[in-house]
């Protein structure tokens, strides 16, 4: 069955259309074939999975099948829309009669390739790495404010769960909580798992939140973030109750340093490994090198981890437009971890911090309220 | 750096890599490179990601980076945990000296792949379809344990919901606050992006919950699933407020048939697209064939989707210890959708449902009071 609206495609999906096929173009391929879910939505809007988006130089299909017809009609007018009865594989085959079909080699797995390539005959099948990858990697308008709201959205949620941060809650009730706010405020799911730690666990970048409760005079981290119209945001931030020991009260301190030197590098033109430089330099200087083990950031956009890689490998270079993530971090193993994380857009002459959320010591540090009689009141 | 505890591996983690050894040996395989986050997980206990774990005949080592080594080494103990500097495949490459090295083709990217193959050397990497995933599709008595506690949590965060479920709620606002209570439960996590949908939206199977607001005289459809210590549970049930339309009521009926009509069907040595065939043929025979579109249900584990496939192409035999959903469904365009889902065991001699919420019409049908003046009291 195939279905297609009367209505054409919205603007922006034409504009991205247009800027595959110039690129289809120069690398002579008759069509592509989208195998992500991100990349099928960046091209067509569409929000389910398991599907594919063929586009050749006159026309884009999506190959889908029965539990997403009614919804990728609604949501991608002009598009076409084929439901497949038998395997993805045959339906591609059906569409894709002829002619050379780029795809992204890090989008498919070995052998989902290998049942396409059998289904299609030898040598049309071409890898064409990174084509649409490189294209998602700047932002256009529509994309920037999507971005903006998942943010807003984040910081939001993150500042209502503060306000009613009690000592008594377990790690995982504030990641709860934290999540059931971003819902409410529209985000669809958490762009990841939501990281919630106390104590010594925050030295590992990346615990489950657990059954254990936050502790006044501990490091508390939050890593979080949400997804808006598909676009997710990306924060951390490390808060203390009452009192801070002096040596993360140092690293804290370390960390913002970190994040103000790679900042100050950032422009179009420059190699992203020059700014995980900056950062790493101002750490290992502090005497944390051995404690910063992790890249500083990655792009972040339809999925939260994308191009471009901000690490000392990456061969990335900074665009216009590009979103990512700055998160200098000090992993003190038993004793704590601090990690400071924003979203930044490169502009056409340097930088903007999109996140707005306060990272000085002085906010870091919460006071528990005590009642008269010096006992805690478990309000913060 | 190389980390490894002085305790030895639990014991089910020993009969797994035990049983894997055999299995490399019948193959004529050195070694298996674990690359996806469920079969890593399985054969180690370690519960981060982007991780390799490398099973020779003699050792097991997880190949992981700097932000994993602490929980690595915390959660695997008697492991070895290779804490990685550069790619994974340089590291893989440093591990793997020699020998012939299984991996799972459906877990690994095109492009992974071909960088694995040019570090470790022409001929040594072997394709080894399914030899973690068929391990994996029969539960052993901790998996089932597991899973029935996230069925448990599920549904107690499920019965919580509806006792406060309101007509002026929105769809995103209940999704949100079952997360909310499966997360407080224990659920690390949605075992999936949680569905709730009110009215004519319940006809599209994966529909994403909206802005719209749940009201009397509409069907609710709700798809759900928890994850504890990493085991998912996937549960559907549709609920009515008040009253519910002639032709929806119809169509209940007849998904509650097909759902007893296959699992009738259910036991050791049966093909599952038999179980498929029992459910569709009561559809059918209603008349609703081209309303139920989708496969009948799909195995759950590590994964909310895993083996054995229960469709009308499935090539599965059913075996003791094998859990899946029986989740059939009807879908009226314009109208609404019914679907009830239970998660299924595979026992010696036939089924048991690990799942225990009502799906009987009288249970479906929630009340709204209403106060002395007719007006709705908005609590159910």
């Amino acid at each position: 069955m195939a279905a297609k609206s009367s209505k054409t495609s919205p603007v922006h999906i034409q504009s991205r259309l247009k800027r595959l096929r110039l690129a289809m173009r120069a690398r002579q391929l008759d069509a592509f074939l989208a195998t992500s879910v991100a990349d099928v939505s960046y091209l067509s809007d569409f929000s389910g999975e398991e599907s594919y988006l063929l586009v050749t130089r006159r026309s884009a299909v999506l190959i889908s099948d029965s539990r997403f017809t009614e919804q990728a009609t609604r949501e991608c007018p002009g598009l076409r829309v084929f439901e497949r009865k038998g395997s993805i594989t045959a339906a591609v085959a059906k569409q894709a009669r002829r002619g050379r079909i780029g795809f992204e080699p890090a989008a498919i797995s070995l052998d989902g390739h290998k049942q396409l390539r059998r289904a299609l005959g030898a040598g049309r099948l071409v890898p064409a790495k990174g084509l649409i990858r490189r294209a998602r990697r700047c932002k256009d308008a529509r994309e920037l404010a999507a971005i903006r709201r998942s943010i807003r959205v984040a910081q939001d949620s993150f500042l209502a769960v503060l306000r009613r941060l009690k000592p008594a809650m377990t790690e995982l009730e504030v990641a709860a909580r934290l999540e059931l706010e971003m819902k409410i405020r529209g985000s669809s799911q958490p762009a990841f798992p939501t990281i919630v730690a106390c104590g010594a666990r925050t030295s590992m970048p990346h615990v489950r939140p657990g059954p254990g409760r936050i502790k006044p005079g501990k490091p508390i981290l939050f890593d979080w973030g949400a997804s808006i119209d598909g676009y997710k945001s990306d924060l951390t931030r490390v808060v203390f109750l009452d009192s801070i020991c002096q040596s993360l009260q140092a690293a804290y301190q370390s960390v913002r340093e970190a994040a103000d030197a790679a900042l100050a590098r950032i422009k179009p033109g420059v190699a992203a490994r020059e700014v995980d430089a900056a950062a790493r330099t101002v750490i290992r200087q502090a005497g944390y090198a051995k404690y910063f083990g992790h890249g500083l950031g990655h792009g972040i956009g339809k999925e939260v981890h994308e191009e471009p890689v901000i690490g000392p490998k990456s061969r990335d270079i900074l665009e216009e437009g590009m979103v990512f993530t700055v998160e200098p971090g000090i992993y003190l193993p038993g004793c704590g971890g601090i990690r400071i994380e924003n979203d930044v857009l490169v502009t056409s002459k340097g930088w903007r911090v999109l996140s707005d959320l306060p990272d000085d010591p002085a906010w870091a540090m919460r006071k528990t309220r005590c009642s008269r009689d010096g006992r805690l009141k478990r309000r913060i």
